[in-house]
């Protein structure tokens, strides 16, 4: 434990950078003490795309990713399928999934999950704002899918989103939920193997 | 690997974070959507004090360590004892050193230290300033503590500076090594427990 500084504006820095997930004291210590290393102009330029992301970002109107305008790339790319909307749960899902490079659709970000624990709730998340969305496209053969992690939350969020959009009319469907490519029986957890041969699928050679 | 970004402001301040030592691509990303996740106002905090680190600064002009004055704390302290000077390689040695609460003198900040490999020789350092430093004390009873690593590099380091003073009739003194308080001697490296057999100290109960 580091109790005495020898400077004030070391101590604020000191602080301010261990307000950073997984970042304690010393290591608050040794990245304050880099940055001090640094030419001047580079710890500038590192602070001013700090305050240039959260002062410049915008969040898409239609499905909440942050973006450069108004519009995301996804949402003003006419090649996308605008009738299939992928609901995750943040910023980095829909990232994720991009790379894949699988999928032709869209988005909702819902900013969040519902989480009593952490003190979110439905109004916490975009899941209103979904629900406005897929009013505009009624009577479209608009589909859904609840991309949400398998936890307990995650299957709360969906079954909630769920229930608020099943008498839209739309198709609602959600990820596959098996043995990942490549596992080995050996060492799969016993709830994901016995899903999966209770929802086998046809073999297609 | 991300290769894609939704917005360049996320790109640019994810690349910023990255230069941080440790810090890698996806730790990057990870913290800059937390910056993003909170208000405004704590970011821009969170910046400023960065900022005002790197552009408020000052090195005491007496000992180089960082300080918010041209004098440190340590170095304007009347009580500390000016004649013996504690030479390290950084501004953390000072605090570690600081914190044992067992030093009453004033110290000396290299800046870092010998290193042919990392390209650091002498002049890089405030070896200079340290001779200049002993110049204006000469005729005095001054004892310089060489507090540097034992490694390689720091024994070079050592070696060189106390060829730069060893004519300016100073006691020059190094750090005690042996095992450590509590080191129990069976997992003791036996370079130091040979050393602590051989530089034994009188028993004192």
């Amino acid at each position: 434990m580091i109790e005495k500084y020898p400077s004030k504006l070391l101590e604020d820095a000191v602080e301010a950078i261990g307000t950073l997930p997984g970042v304690g004291h010393r290591s608050a210590l040794r990245l304050a003490l880099h940055l001090l290393g640094q030419p001047q102009d580079n710890v500038h330029h590192f602070t001013a795309a700090i305050n240039n992301l959260v002062d410049g970002v915008h969040y898409c109107k239609e499905c909440r990713m942050i973006s450069d305008s108004d519009t995301c790339s996804i949402c003003s790319d006419p090649t996308r399928d605008h009738k299939t909307i992928c609901v995750v749960e943040s910023v980095r899902d829909v990232m994720s999934i991009e790379n894949t490079g699988q999928y032709k659709g869209v988005y909702h970000v819902l900013g969040g999950i519902i989480s009593p624990i952490n003190g979110i709730g439905p109004s916490d998340l975009t899941i209103k704002e979904l629900v406005e969305r897929l009013r505009t496209l009624q009577g479209q053969a608009v589909e859904v899918i609840l991309a949400l992690s398998g936890d307990v939350e995650g299957e709360t969020t969906s079954f909630y989103i769920y229930r608020q959009i099943e008498r839209l009319g739309v198709k609602v469907t959600s990820l596959a939920r098996g043995l990942g490519f490549g596992d080995d029986l050996e060492y799969a957890d016993s709830l994901t193997l016995g899903r999966s041969i209770v929802n086998r699928i046809e073999f297609k050679p």
